[in-house]
């Protein structure tokens, strides 16, 4: 079996952005898009990429936006490869790609203090809790387990944000009190946050928190994103955000 | 001018429960009985209310539920003197009034380590932030100058109630990473959150948390609060909490 029979392409952002991916291991989510879509950077920002995956995150944010640079760190090398393939294939030139331990500081390439915005879409599942996903990719980015924690890339933005930088970062709704804790005790002050779920009356599935460097305390609470208006139809912000109809 | 005629009775919860209520100084707002509403006491339950006001959440606790026991702590002496008068007028024996300052530990007939329960509707302004109401009363209930602080409130509950014990708490959304961090380093940890929101397509105003005294990390987020379905018309659950078809 080629290179090629083992990923897939697909069209997001309602054809805005075409990414390859593995067609086993590591896939992205809705809820990558949807951090994509929360996040504001300023014009002619600086961004950093929290490990990437296949840049799904970062590469919308560079597609979506006019940005000045986009630094994807990630450590499994096919994978960083592949970020660089979905760069070209979308025509983003002001990509840099790091196959680095983002928990290596300082990692070789980047500034500290330096970028205006990082993205993260750390894995959900705290280490030593819950099923192992199957294969080693799938694992390392929807578990803690033998890779890096929530803690990790909080402190990596910590370490290369600028003063007054933000970090836009999703996570699984019930590690929201321990994602705040762990964004305040590091500097990141929560200042926008924004719950998903799957219907409005339904628990929230995942957080949307968007944290500044030495920011003050003041957080919004913005409205409820709702992905269903009912089984199998998206709400018309999920089809305006995602780009499509079908889930 | 006659004590009576500075006060007013209003009937809330759909006539379940009448309140005296001090014409100008301390108001209770409807967040106090969405906070009733919100905290599920146990069949038995002994219920501590942190700085009652005129009693409205912890009474409303009481009628709606089938506790044991209802201490009220709150220092002004006239407001202390009204609990006790409202607890009368709803036939409610099992209360206990405390005219107490809720920061001077230990408050003489409140065991620590006992209560299943604690309500708190703290002030929503930072000491130092926002305006001054107008009036001593008001002042106490509105802003924390002078008073005891978020902080205080969240001491205390961790001071009274058992291993095991819930708080649950209204604060303006705009505190809700302070309340979080507040909570957690005081070893009570959130376990249920629900943002309160005028209309679905607004921002949050309040946040109703229950933390757990000595409780794991996993938190639900329920689903949003909506009051209004549209300007001044409540949503059909607001209905159902408040008890009343008119805001």
């Amino acid at each position: 079996m080629s290179i090629e029979r083992e990923q897939t392409l697909d069209s997001i952002l309602g054809g805005r952005l075409r990414l390859l991916q593995p067609r086993r291991g590591y896939r992205f989510s809705v809820d990558s898009v949807l951090l994509a879509r929360f996040a504001r950077p300023s014009a002619g920002a600086r961004v950093l990429d929290l490990g990437s995956g296949c840049g799904i995150v970062g590469l919308a944010v560079a597609a979506l936006n006019n940005i000045k640079e986009l630094a994807a760190i990630e450590v499994q090398p096919e994978l960083a490869q592949l970020i660089a393939r979905n760069a070209e294939l979308n025509r983003l030139d002001h990509v840099r790609v790091l196959a680095a331990d983002l928990r290596a500081h300082p990692i070789a390439g980047l500034d500290p203090d330096a970028f205006d915005l990082a993205l993260a879409n750390p894995p959900y599942r705290a280490a030593g809790r819950g099923r192992t996903s199957p294969g080693e990719q799938r694992r390392m980015a929807r578990s803690e387990a033998g890779g890096a924690t929530l803690a990790d890339f909080i402190e990596a933005a910590a370490v290369y944000l600028r003063r007054g930088g933000k970090l836009a970062i999703v996570m699984t709704a019930q590690r929201t009190a321990e994602l705040i804790d762990e964004l305040r005790s590091h500097g990141l002050e929560p200042k926008r946050m924004r719950t998903v779920h799957p219907r409005l009356d339904q628990p929230a599935s995942a957080v949307l928190i968007e944290a500044r460097k030495g920011g003050g305390v003041e957080l919004a609470l913005e409205p409820p994103l709702i992905l269903y208006r009912c089984a199998g139809s998206y709400s018309e912000e999920a089809i305006d955000l995602l780009g499509q109809r079908q889930p």
